[in-house]
């Protein structure tokens, strides 16, 4: 096993820089941080490149990494690679799976638009991947969905996830052409439940503040609402995404 | 308008303690961090006692505060009282509202069974209040609903929310007494579609990685479960209270 003890180190180095969105886009690897999601990564169709692993700490010989690079460092260099305060033990650099293009013709799909909020991306697509979603695209704006705060906060779920990013309009007219029902959530929607639940649908989700730009709610089919019946103003957009994810779905 | 300048001042010292749940206990007062909080206290049930804000910040004119004590503050004997890294220019202290006890007659509660995470309790308490909950009860090891992060977290829907502490064998035994239907959630309860809306329901939600306890369990009516059609294991717990909340209370 190797062992590398410096911070300064050049791999070191390198994997640093993957906490930058820039560097995820040139390398295609992102990091999986802390002893669950390395597990989770391990066990998915998610490629691990290398574990970065603590001195002291003992890889489960249950794992399966006969394919995986596993190197030893002290405290101080997995500190420096970790973006939490308590790395558990290890990370991983892992692949971005090349998935093929989602063609949007059947399936159960969530378009996000601008929605920015790390924790919340994280658990939208936890509850897409539960709720057997076929996909989710990112629109232009989304924070990263490999950023380390949204692969922390899928638990997971991000790596059996086909997760894709696309222009918003032209997912939607991809929709339209292929019959696939487009909702929108709008304030001035309909009541979610007048809606029955659906074999294909595509569920617009907007930015936490200004909600889902206009001009794709016009291109939606029916735009829906979660009644509010207290004073505050809204949901948590990851809350409405269960909500209405759920019920579209039906059993 | 009162000027304290010095972090060492004995009332800048008293409010720092309401940090910890000793001392808001003691005193019956809780912090409600920045500008948006200070205005949702202001327009709620919650008496604002004092307001902490920075000496460049003005309050805005429209605000209710004719019976507020304003204290002028440097910037850093305002990070002195924060518990975020940009309290947005001002603190408040509140008192905690005096209400009756929830009487569990008729109405919609939700019961807390050792919720942890301050994040996930204050969701559950915004998605309550927005969904016009009649309250919500914190059994034994939830974390305090007065904890910063949680007030943080319901984004004001705390001060007017009815929430109270007490221990949850007694609230279920109060809810069979007067007929007020108990639904547990657990990995092996019926699929949550197959009960319809109701108009009264206690709903018991769990440990975020336990769930609710077992003895509990068995005391409830029915027990519910939200299918999982991917490979994660579970929902989030707010994510959970929604779908759940939203589903049973009907239109």
């Amino acid at each position: 096993m190797e062992h590398i003890t410096s911070v300064h180190n050049p791999r070191i180095k390198a994997w640093k820089k993957l906490q930058r969105k820039r560097e995820r886009d040139r390398s295609g690897l992102f990091l999986a941080e802390g002893r669950h999601l390395v597990e989770e990564a391990l066990k998915s169709e998610v490629q691990v490149k290398v574990i970065i692993i603590e001195e002291s700490v003992e890889l489960p010989p249950e794992w399966q990494v006969s394919d995986v690079e596993v190197i030893e460092v002290p405290e101080k260099v997995l500190r420096e690679l970790a973006e939490t305060e308590t790395p558990q033990g290890m990370t991983a650099v892992c692949e971005r799976p090349d998935r093929h293009n989602l063609l949007l013709e059947s399936g159960r799909f969530l378009l996000l638009d601008r929605i920015q909020d790390p924790g919340n991306l994280g658990s939208i697509l936890r509850t897409a991947e539960a709720a057997g979603m076929t996909g989710v695209i990112f629109g232009e704006g989304c924070a990263d969905p490999y950023n380390g705060k949204v692969v922390r906060a899928t638990q997971g779920a991000l790596f059996s996830m086909h997760v894709q990013q696309m222009d918003l309009e032209e997912a939607v007219d991809l929709c339209r052409e292929n019959g696939v029902p487009i909702f929108g959530t709008s304030l001035s929607g309909s009541t979610f439940t007048a809606i029955a639940p659906q074999d294909s649908f595509a569920l617009l989700l907007g930015n936490e503040g200004e909600g889902v730009d206009e001009a794709l709610l016009e291109k939606a089919d029916q735009n829906l609402y979660i009644p509010i019946y207290g004073r505050s103003d809204s949901l948590n957009v990851g809350v409405a995404a269960g909500i209405l994810i759920y019920h579209l779905r039906g059993d």
